[in-house]
């Protein structure tokens, strides 16, 4: 069967396991050919063939709903559903997307981008599934990176307890992007290198040619679960949470995992099917892979490995100067810690890690417990930063305003891959942050707008007691021929004046700033240019000076408008024009007592009201 | 030792056994009459008295650094650590705070309000104290409740690959706030039910006897577990994150207890001492209390258990009338399924679970579960109602952006406790869901000013495809005889115009609009009143009605300021009067493409920049 044939998954089920086989590597090719002209994400959709082969073999999509945990893995599903031949417009506009797309084919039935949903999801459907007195399948394919994740970790915790029929795929590649570093990673490792292990392994394989056999299989597998001492056992961790679980089995290996799934889609009640995959698989350099640099990738030479594009010799990406200032601000501060949530390779952390190991921490998959832990690390007297991607920023909210805004807590926040990402598409554009962050009290937010000045902001920050995020784009800038480093006046924005009878102000913020410059001078124009290069506090002086001017302004923000930079001028600008009169709660935490006195405090109660319109209509 | 005689938790290391068996009974009369005059927390306090004992005789606060999980439960940690004489003040204005408070206490090394932040908490004291090669002792307490959370599994699983020395108190009481119905609960309760647990807890009784006994106590526990089962060892949850376990201890037997701390204190790396309590002990009607309804309490009749103010015949909670109209429709539309992160009992929804059982989730706290399951539920078919407090809701950010907003799925979200809800402080204090959540595309977000417009906003909320969110507050209001259902077209304000000749316009929402419109009439005033019910969309129309009155407008909002409200008439106001030309990514979702391509789709592009600033310079 030629892939570009494939037109609906049922296509493939009365193919002969020979004959998936041979579709399987066709596929691999397939994608490696692909994925080297268009980028994306290669390793985990290589790692992942067999299984999807298998799922759509086993089950009929799109009545059973398959949900892939992220989604970035779903390549092969999405050729299996008829979309290879949309395949060269992968991550480009309008084409195809790289994630599931509920727009894209009914067979997608759930969406993400973010990790760590696919449980809550699956769980969904069953119940609604159930409650409606419905029949279909619910399968849900996760990796063990994304699995410790707190969100799956409450989904597991509620599927247990309900116990609805569902089959999780735990699909073990034995590295999330970066490397897993939690202790059910630890677990996991030492009972692959059990011998008990690879016996209890044979044993299943044993077991598994018996189609269709339902909960006898289960009762095998579970008398043979109990002759294993408890700490040899392969699945505590799915059974601490009440679940059955089938497995491990050979994630490449496609009549096994056709078994495996028959047996559990028999099984009433949630099932964990382990499957034990090679990310990377079928391509040397990426199989080779250990700090996940062919998890996402650019477009590729096959032969060399090697990108098309390089970067030119005097520019890096941002994630590089950044990392780059915070390891010589850490040469000479050795309170000066690193914190990722599994993104070491992303945020460019590993430089970082070699020269300080113990100052180096990847928590794994764990936006939230890396903020809190962050804020509690500073209390106990260290400088903590924490790099972490403005769309993955959203999980961790509630600890950037609970925990480090109220507490005020001096954490460097590098908010990494700030504003339009591109490729990734809606899950990952970091467009939010600015709304989001800039109504929590105590803290800073910047961008600079090249890398002298992100060196300086870096420096400011841990120069500053309170809770200080550096925002910064995806891609490169030019950078300087030495780091040094100044402060800079927290909630300061520079002026540019150029010409000498400006016509308008364009109030910018990040490398658009030189971009304007640039093209301003370029046309011969006369305009105002600022920097704005703190969104909180804002330079109200400046600000001030610029409403002056009588000027026709403009704010050109590449985030959402929102809430965003613009509204905080709107809002300084009303607060010293008065145009509308506003009572509201300022900016900072309201402390504890009864609601009445709270509002008398914060003026908001309705004397303060009806005093502040008695007050101006005498004015 | 009288209570207000202690000014420093040393003063009890030198009491006998007997001496702090008095001091406990003490504490817990102590605590009953306090908290019948003030209010406040109750159960988690009384069942948590001999463990804050035995924790202070042990552990030397503040060089150690005690966390307490949530900290409502920290009320004994205050009479200890000298602040007995302020409890009269426990929740009022500038009083005693309800949780651990760095201002108040150097005994208070970290503040929460929300769950699950204790074990990240403690997790980055450990690495300062290591990396700065100092020594103390990390010592968190976590209940069942909280530990089910996401962060604390998150921290688990990192606690237990870095290996580092501390103390985690499992308070095992067997209720969170609402009956925790996880899997991991469902384990705990087997365990304990079994025989062998009973046998196995008089073991370690046996062992427990012998002081300071280090590493060799945990090789017997290890024996004594290994000798039973891997089903029905007590530890296996711990055990799977890599981490040792001492336990379970009677948590109302002092001298246990400080064996127990002892051992633990011993130990290298971290070990969980599980430590099985009662809520409520000592307290009769509490200690009976099955739904929770001791939890946090209002003043009341030691002898009766009677609330000392009863609300007004014609008056309900907010969240009752929300769920008495939720109910109505459940029982018109069989697909409404109400969703609850451990809450039933706050946000009044047990009438609903009685009356549809099938159709009830209770997913214990795990908010982030909470808002993703009930996006898919959406998907499946389902109606759902997810109820959720403002501050907890700020957890589940991402969820409500990522999930509900992107996929714009029509899910209804009842944000309780909105607005400033006065004794709980700063944690607790719902004012931020306007500001973070108005910049998530998609969404709907409206208050009702009254009983009616609840019900109207509830029955419109479910005759719309978007996620649609109605916020309101802590307190009462006034009912209607009946419930019945309007339809209100969504984003629609409603405009008062009182006394003829106005000379102000007032822009509110929520129980103020009545208050206001009371106010004016009582002081024959005349004045415009706009109940803003619709927060996202706003009223377009009728803010350029008002905008073109020419009367001072005055927007009353009794949240934060920045962002909220007030910023969206501004941005309105800016946009049609165009005082400040923006540029920015309107309110959707910016799909996948190069970001030179979605600048130019955006209007964000330098070129676009240009051709605004020339055109608008020839006009």
């Amino acid at each position: 069967m030629q892939i570009y044939d494939i037109k609906d998954p049922s296509q493939i089920k009365n193919l002969s396991m020979k004959q998936l086989d041979v579709l399987a590597q066709d596929i691999r090719h397939f994608l490696i050919q692909n994925i080297s002209k268009t980028g994306g994400h290669l390793s985990s959709n290589l790692g992942i063939v067999e299984i999807t082969i298998a799922m759509h073999y086993v089950f009929s999509s799109p009545k059973d709903k398959m949900i892939f945990d992220v989604g970035h893995q779903s390549y092969v599903h999405k050729i299996l559903t008829g979309r290879s031949t949309k395949f060269a417009t992968l991550r480009k506009l309008n084409g195809l997307s790289g994630y599931q797309k509920r727009s894209e084919s009914p067979h997608d039935c759930w969406e993400a981008g973010h990790s760590s949903t696919s449980l809550s999801a699956a769980l969904g459907y069953a119940i609604a599934r159930d409650v409606q007195h419905q029949n279909y399948e619910v399968i849900a394919v996760i990796g063990d990176g994304a699995l410790a994740g707190g969100m799956s970790l409450e989904a597991l915790n509620d599927i247990g307890a309900q116990k609805r029929k569902m089959i999780i795929i735990f699909n073990d590649n034995a590295m999330s992007i970066s490397k897993n570093r939690g202790g059910v990673e630890k677990r996991i490792t030492s009972i692959r290198s059990s011998h008990l292990y690879r016996s209890m392994k044979n044993d299943i394989k044993v077991t598994l040619p018996h189609n269709k056999m339902g909960d006898e299989t289960l009762k095998v597998f579970s008398s043979i679960r109990d002759r294993i001492k408890s700490g040899l056992i392969d699945a505590p961790l799915f059974q601490e949470f009440n679940l059955d679980y089938l497995g491990p089995v050979d994630g490449h290996n496609i009549p096994a995992l056709i078994k495996v799934f028959e047996a559990a889609k028999e099984h009433d009640g949630p099932i964990v099917v382990h499957v034990r995959t090679k990310k990377g698989k079928g391509y040397r350099y990426a199989e080779q892979d250990k700090i996940g640099q062919w998890h996402g990738v650019s477009p590729f030479n096959i032969q060399t490995g090697q990108p098309l594009m390089k970067l030119p010799i005097n520019e890096k990406t941002w994630s590089n100067i950044i990392s780059d200032g915070l390891i010589e601000l850490a040469k000479k501060n050795k309170d000066v810690v690193a914190i990722t949530p599994a993104m070491a390779q992303g945020s460019k952390l590993l430089k970082f890690a070699k020269l300080f190991p113990d100052r180096f921490f990847d928590c794994g998959i764990a936006e939230e417990h890396a903020i809190t832990m962050a804020g509690a690390m500073s209390l106990g007297g260290l400088r903590p930063f924490v790099s972490i991607y403005s769309s993955f920023l959203q999980r961790a909210y509630d600890q950037m305003n609970h925990d480090l805004g109220r507490m005020d807590l001096p954490v460097v926040i590098g908010i990494d891959r700030a504003g339009l990402v591109g490729d990734d598409g809606e899950t990952h554009q970091g467009v939010f942050d600015i709304s989001f962050l800039r109504s929590i009290p105590n803290l800073i937010l910047s961008q600079p707008k090249d890398a002298k000045e992100a060196y300086d902001l870096l420096y400011t920050a841990f120069a500053t007691k309170h809770p200080f995020c550096i925002r910064y784009p995806r891609g490169q800038t030019a950078v300087t021929d030495k780091i040094d480093f100044h402060l800079i006046s927290i909630g300061s924005w520079e002026r540019f004046d150029i010409g000498s009878d400006p016509k308008a102000i364009i109030i910018s913020y990040g490398p658009d700033v030189d971009r304007i410059i640039h093209t301003i001078h370029e046309n011969n124009l006369s305009m105002i240019v600022v920097n704005a290069r703190f969104f909180k506090p804002i330079d109200q002086e400046m600000c001030k000076e610029l409403f002056n001017l009588d000027l026709p302004i403009y704010v050109y923000e590449t985030d959402v408008k929102i809430g965003g930079l613009s509204s905080a001028v709107l809002e300084y600008q009303n607060e010293i024009e008065n145009h509308i009169h506003i009572l509201g709660i300022d900016d900072h935490y309201v402390q504890h007592g009864s609601i009445r006195s709270l509002r008398k405090k914060e003026h908001i109660d309705l004397e303060s009201l009806f005093r502040e319109i008695e007050r101006y209509g005498q004015d």
